[in-house]
């Protein structure tokens, strides 16, 4: 193991990296990690110096509070490759500011940008190998916070972890996509956490889920909590309905994450001349919509897939296939979101940042 | 360190105690453990040895999924020495009970009794000397699951940990107590985790608590989300709200904890004579009670404080003091129910176990 300090970053290579062992050919999302992680600790009321050192675990008290008090956070964006070998980053920046919304929500310390981005930077220089080219292919970023204090009190911790760990992507669904809309369990309160990306969101959708699952279905579009008639997002994505050629989204709430991938396709499909209406649409107008045909599509809208084509749905007793369509609203905008992530299209928005 | 194997469980004991180092008299709640912890792991779909252990750190990596998803749940219950040097534990099966409804709204596997109760009796038993006699002391209980599988897509795990830590306690909150109705953050979602002891519950409360720690005010009770207008549950305590000589809380619900406590007194007051409603008590029906002189009392019950007396509420721009009262109903049930916790009445309700 190599130590320097590169600037305020403390930075410990690997002595052998793993990347011979992987098969990049067949990974499974989230699974395979890169050589190193970036991990900075909160105590004593700031942050310490960051450090870059190899993957390893972490040894925790039984009593730590992120065991008990559920205060974690974090994030997920994605690094590309272009065909000349350079690597980019896809909006890291609004991941960074989402993820300090989130920390205030969940009454943890803000992370400093020269440690979430100056760090994340540093560390995919670093692993620039582990990013590969090719459509579908990324390297997936994982920044994430955890209460490290110790004590079994409802209380906010004292000292905190952000790390940033990274893992080599193919593309996340490849199975066709059925959803549940919800009739009767919730995501998120008014009120509550479901704007911030806070690890208790997600385990609270696990069951009603796996209910979908079992049913032969994948995902849950869920309704608002008070009266299960506004459609708002899936469990990791945000979710879009084309009425015959208007796209619909569900506005950003305290119930719903405003998701990079979902302002990303708002931007791209008003250049493209595309009639995008952000409002609530309701369970109701879906059902005439499918019912007299000018339903289109619906499709989800998040970093890990992108964009997730719908193929139907079910509401209560009833269940209505999507119609197979030509010119796919879906796959146009993944496509010209697709080029811009793999600078394959002029980025007229400056979403992407070169990795030096 | 010596290991033996009891019925089910290995026994593995430390080499040293560290009772003699803790100071009984200045005990921070949650703060201190005793020497030994059950850990019982699930992994190929089912519940390993248990283990008896000396309290050690855990060792995880850093995609776990607690750290992400915030699959975790937990249970806090309490043991208490009679005057004869007995160990008692109350209504324990109450908690083992609730544990497993967390478990299945939290997509975790169940945890068989014969680890979470059999446990228990063997872990205390072997902790006995950590339980200290008198009035407030007692041995918290803790026991929590989370999450070990690891890698980041957001699905229930496949492995977990499930823990049992203990905790020498005093009294839990000694300063008076002051609240805030909640009027737009929300603690649960109608279909949401609210009933379940998901750590995730907690650290969204953190942030709003805070807002009222910073007027003066130590916890929030709060109301429905959809509404705002129903008084639910505080933070780590059910409600109860005395108009004239009317015992008020709200009924359980998706949303709210059935607490042990809450429900313990619900039958002392029964058994007692004292007017019971369980029913939703609205804003607009305690500020006129408030105003009008009817309000006598608020008090918070949970495992942690047994009754905590409330000494006044803001909502929105409105402060009103609670009348110091003789005859409070809170002191008369808190000690009817600490005298059967500590053996000094008789346990009508059969609600004491004893651990031989
Ligand atoms: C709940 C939820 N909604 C929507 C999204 C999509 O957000 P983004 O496009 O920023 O990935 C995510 C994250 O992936 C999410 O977790
Ligand atoms: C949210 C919440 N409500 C109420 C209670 C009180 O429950 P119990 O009396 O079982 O301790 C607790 C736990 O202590 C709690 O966490």
């Amino acid at each position: 193991m190599e130590s320097t300090t590169t600037s305020d970053i403390e930075i410990m290579l690997s002595s052998q990296s793993k990347i011979n062992e992987v098969d990049f050919e067949n990974l499974t999302f989230g699974t395979v990690f890169t050589d190193h992680m970036l991990v900075c600790d909160f105590k004593n009321g700031e942050w310490q110096k960051p450090v870059i050192q190899p993957y390893q675990p972490f040894t925790l008290d039984p009593s730590t509070k992120v065991f008990h008090y559920g205060q974690a956070i974090f994030e997920g964006m994605k690094a590309y490759k272009d065909e000349q070998g350079d690597v980019w980053m896809f909006r890291a920046n609004e991941n960074f500011n989402r993820f300090n919304k989130s920390a205030i929500r969940l009454a943890m310390p803000e992370v400093p940008e020269e440690v979430f981005m100056g760090g994340l930077r540093k560390l995919l220089h670093i692993e620039k190998d582990w990013v590969r080219y090719g459509m579908g292919r990324s390297l997936y970023i994982r920044p994430y916070m955890i209460a490290t204090g110790e004590g079994v009190i409802a209380q906010p911790s004292s000292e905190y972890k952000f790390v940033i760990i990274l893992s080599p992507a193919k593309s996340y669904y490849n199975q066709e996509v059925k959803v549940v809309i919800a009739n009767h369990y919730s995501r998120a309160a008014n009120g509550g956490i479901g704007a911030a990306k806070a690890a208790g969101n997600y385990a609270g959708q696990f069951y009603p889920t796996k209910l979908a699952v079992e049913k032969g279905f994948q995902q849950i579009i869920w309704t608002d909590d008070a009266t299960h008639t506004k459609l708002e997002e899936a469990g990791t994505m945000n979710v879009f309905f084309r009425i015959n050629n208007t796209l619909i989204t569900a506005p950003t709430s305290e119930r719903i994450l405003d998701g990079v991938t979902r302002k990303s396709l708002i931007d791209l499909a008003k250049r493209e001349g595309i009639d995008v209406e952000v409002r609530s649409l309701l369970v109701d107008e879906l059902l005439n919509a499918a019912k007299n045909g000018t339903l289109k599509e619906i499709f989800g809208a998040g970093t890990a897939a992108v964009i997730n084509p719908i193929v139907g749905f079910a509401y209560e007793d009833l269940y209505f296939d999507l119609p197979k369509i030509e010119n796919s609203m879906a796959m146009e905008l993944k496509d010209k979101l697709n080029k811009i992530q793999y600078k394959l299209a002029e980025d007229t928005f400056g979403w992407t940042e070169k990795i030096e």
